[in-house]
Order: structure tokens, then C-alpha cells, then sequence
């Protein structure tokens, strides 16, 4: 069944978790789907029929409960409990990424950070484990990680990411600015940043 | 025209661009269609396709020139000269960016960070200049800034949008987890790097 499901209805699964969240710390707690619907800026036909792929929700002339849709949503999504989560390439991005707390909250945890040249960058003082790469099929088995963020330059991204695969993860976030080639099992979500920056910059008229 | 173009076009020529920085980097100054298509992983008609819309580039049996056609999509995605951009809201993933210094070689300048909080968070240091929201319209119109990094909560994301539109922001890189409603001449690209491993989460097998 997965298999079916459109890639855009699991991110508009994330939006109402978040809109979900809000609700549950305004101590709502039941929520009609139009409200619901105009907070994650879809139509509520559109929310119900995004929902319908995953079971009966919520009660006729009722809504939903808040926390029990929150709680049903997370399960879909896999982070109702914390996830390991490897990161790869200690760059400027990697590096700010590590930095970043925000993960945690939404159910992962970069584990480890992975770096050719851990001796100079372990000066910076992570909080998080910076390994060498040597490490990482110790880690990956022994903490069976499946996701890896990719933060390594463009030009040893493939290598990377073959080796990432080879030992095991399953679905890599990739910040480099290529198109990976991987096996058909292997999920890939690109975000680069500086692309979504330029692409506002062609739309800007001056 | 510009009303006319897919985004998705707009975004392969950002995909072009590096694959042309990168044979660049490699001192090579002719690249067949067929070659740069693979490399940026899509066809070679796509590629031409893609270019037709803006002209017309490179020669028959020739190929590319690699410096000249750089320059020419530069200049279409307004990345030949350096842009400001502001970020607002200095929190865990704001301050990771601030730090990230990844943006100014793809031809964006953060000048300025913004704040509630300015006293607190002053003291880590950045090189960046750190300044209270209320000297946003001064930097805005000083500088001519059109373009903002939106990184606040997403309790405050609309009502800071909507300040920054009012100071005449026309392009928003939104990492709060809200659709947020704007006016037809504003553009916003969404990125949620915890939603976007939320979508990974979904699809692994265990």
C-alpha cells in the first residue's frame, strides 16, 4: 500500500502534524476538518481524501481529536519514536546542521557526525560524535541507521552515497547540488538551499 | 515572459549552472548537450527545451561553451552580481544559518540578521550583524533588500510576513511550518528539513 500512496500526500501528512501541535498547546481538543483544513492551507475535501488513504479519522459532525489524530499521524510517519540519523561531510552546511536543535524535537537524532578530516573540525566542539569515515559501518550496524543527511561536495557525493547504500541506509536527505543515482529501494529528498534562493531570484523583477 | 515559465525550469537551470561551474572547475570549455544533460540528470531534449525558452544558446555539433553559457544563466537568475538578503528570527535553525557560509559564493549576501531578542543572542558572535526589528525598514530600504529568510516560529510566521511585504519584501525563503498567505507579487519557497525526513521516515521498510 505504500507503494501507492502520491509523495505529496506524506508532506501534507507533516503539515497537519504541525497544525496538529499548535491545537494540542492551545489545549484544543477537538477540531473540525475545515478548521483544520484552512490552518494546512488545503481544502477540506482535500484533507479528508488525504486522510482516507490511511483509515477511518475522526467522527462525523465531531471532527477530529486532536491527540489522537496526533498520535496516529506520528505512527504513519515513523517518529513517534526517536530515529537515528547519520550526517555525512562536516562542511560549512554540515557543520551549521550540527549545530541545529531542531531535529530532536520532531523525532530524529543525528547520532553522528562523518568527516574525512576529523581532527581539525573536532575542534569546534560538537556536542554530537564526530567519527572518520572508517567508522561508519560500525555505526550503522550497531545503531541500525537507516537515514543519512549528505552534506559532502558535489563531487564526492556519489561515492558517498554508494558506500552509504552499500552499508545499509535506505533513505539519504541529500544537501549536494547533483542527482544521485540509486537503486530502486533508496529514497532520496534534495533541498538545496542556495537553488531555492536563485529560483526567487529570476522571479524578482528590478 | 517570465509569468509564462514552468518554476521547475527555473530550478533546472540552477542544476545547470552547477553542473557548468563544475567542468569549469575541471578547465573543460566545450560541453556536447548530451553530456551536460547526463550530468545534471535529465534528457537532451529536456536540456534544450529548457534553454529554448530563453534564447538561443550554444552551436550545432559544437556544443556548449561552458564559461559563456555560465554567465548567461547567471545573469537570467540575476546571480551574477552579489543580492542582499535579510534573515528574521534568530532561533536554533536561523542562528545555524547565520553561521552557514555557503550562500555567498551562489551570489547571496546576508547582510543582516533580525531579532526579538537581540541582547541574548548578540553574545555568540556572529560575523553577521545582529539587529532588533525595528530597524528592519531602515536596512530594507537602505539596501534595497527584496529578498528575506524567514525563520521565526510559526506562531509569528504570517505576522512577520506580512511586515516584511509592507517594506516591500517580494521573495520569502520560508522554514516555518506554515502556508503562509501573500500577495499575488510575493514569492515563497518553503523548505522543512524535519519534514522532509519526516517523508523519508515514512517510506523506510522496518
Amino acid at each position: 500500500m505504500k507503494e501507492i500512496i502520491p509523495r505529496k500526500v506524506i508532506y501534507r501528512l507533516s503539515v497537519f502534524l504541525r497544525c496538529l501541535q499548535r491545537l494540542d498547546e492551545n489545549q484544543i481538543d477537538m477540531v473540525s476538518s475545515d478548521t483544520l483544513a484552512k490552518a494546512a492551507g488545503v481544502t477540506p475535501s482535500q484533507l479528508r481524501k488525504d486522510l482516507a488513504y490511511f483509515g477511518q479519522f475522526g467522527k462525523k459532525g465531531l471532527g477530529y481529536n486532536v491527540k489522537d489524530l496526533m498520535f496516529r499521524i506520528s505512527e504513519l510517519l515513523g517518529t513517534n519514536r526517536l530515529r537515528p540519523v547519520i550526517l555525512v561531510g562536516v562542511g560549512d552546511l554540515g557543520s551549521a546542521l550540527l549545530t541545529y536543535k531542531g531535529f530532536e524535537k520532531e523525532g530524529f537524532e543525528i547520532i553522528a557526525g562523518f568527516d574525512q578530516d576529523t581532527v581539525r573540525k573536532r575542534a569546534k566542539n560538537y556536542s554530537i560524535p564526530l567519527m572518520g569515515m572508517a567508522q561508519l559501518p560500525e555505526i550503522i550496524l550497531k545503531e541500525k541507521v537507516k537515514m543519512a543527511i549528505l552534506t559532502v561536495p558535489a563531487t564526492t557525493a556519489q561515492t558517498v552515497a554508494n558506500e552509504l547504500i552499500g552499508l545499509g541506509i535506505t533513505a539519504i536527505l541529500n544537501f549536494a547540488p547533483i542527482v544521485l543515482e540509486v537503486p530502486d529501494h533508496v529514497l532520496v529528498n534534495n533541498v538545496n538551499l542556495a537553488m531555492e534562493l536563485e529560483n526567487l531570484s529570476y522571479f524578482i523583477k528590478d
